[in-house]
């Protein structure tokens, strides 16, 4: 009797909430997601035990359709798992108030927008080191770093000369061009308000001060 | 008087039309972009003049604000330029009928997960010659493939050996569990129509025969 009194409460927390399925103790590709959810004061949780967490996105028994080729995953308020950082973020900016603040017709063009700068940011942090871990890990993502240092050394000389400066020009451009920033500090990449542009690019800064 | 009468007229082909701005004579990532018009039978044009094309999407006072890091970009029929290759399918995909065939509040999250099998194809894209051409430019995109063709054997091994099966592998779990594809022939990643995933992956698939 207590089991059927207790069922719709559990199933309400079940699916009323967003879960982060990604890797203990790291910030990662994550990092993005997480910061996305404590920026807008959204709760969330996190699924993050090694030994399951691989088997139930990538499995559509567990996931669902269509199964998923690495974390981060997100599992939806409707039982969906949604995977890849930029289709995440893309899907949950506007319910978090970080699509920018336009309406009507061109609100679906400022948020594209916003996911372009999402994506180029997110350029950047793979070139350096995040989803595939270009610059230690040139030759070849399975194998250690140690085994690939030469060509790492190489790349990474390549990387500080030639394209993190060209990203940071780019930036910079977008940042002063921004005809509603000026209103508001010149602090935001788009609009007068925080996107989750900013937010990726905060953390694609914070990451990467070498 | 003449001009004053053509004005209206000019206004409206300005404005009414998509505008791809790619470099001429290469499928790149700009074959992304005219597959899905093509597919959808949606008229575009395109500006490939590659004394202008830079110079035009890379300056906020030719290409509007955000300026953009680089091609593809897509101008809109309101006049507004878009760029990254997954935000302007994710943006282009309902339009074109190629966002899957869900209603209501199912829509979006469909839209999404055609959205996630879209930079997962492009993931695949970009390891072996891509966006960044990892593989024959696994030290520094800027120099030339001789400079670097030892580095440039060893990745394109790991890549045989290990990502592309991984990669093949997903997306044929992702064919094989589609609840929709086993009644229109199991050919859909993704719902019971074509998709801009599909035709994604058609496309890794055509050039990646390696």
């Amino acid at each position: 009797m207590s089991d059927i009194v207790k069922e719709p409460v559990n199933k309400k927390q079940k699916t009323d909430e967003y879960v982060l399925y990604y890797w203990p103790g790291t910030p990662g590709r994550g990092e993005y997601v997480r910061l996305a959810f404590e920026y807008a004061g959204v709760p969330y949780t996190e699924m993050s035990d090694p030994s399951k967490l691989l088997a139930t996105i990538t499995d559509p028994a567990k996931s669902g359709h269509p199964p998923h080729f690495a974390p981060p995953a997100l599992k939806l308020p409707s039982g969906r798992f949604l995977s890849q950082t930029p289709a995440i973020l893309n899907h949950i900016a506007p319910k978090l108030g970080l699509a920018g603040k336009k309406e009507g017709d061109e609100a679906e063009e400022e948020r594209s927008l916003v996911n372009q700068l999402v994506l180029t940011a997110l350029d950047l942090c793979n070139e350096v080191g995040g989803k595939t871990h270009d610059v230690h890990h040139p030759i070849a993502v399975e194998d250690y770093y140690e085994d690939q240092k030469e060509a790492a050394l190489a790349r990474a000389k390549s990387y500080r000369k030639s394209r993190l400066p060209k990203f940071l020009k780019h930036f910079q451009a977008v940042l002063s061009s921004n005809p509603e920033g000026k209103k508001s500090g010149g602090t935001y990449l788009i609009g007068s308000s925080t996107t989750i542009a900013d937010l990726v690019l905060f953390h694609v800064r914070a990451i990467r001060t070498l």
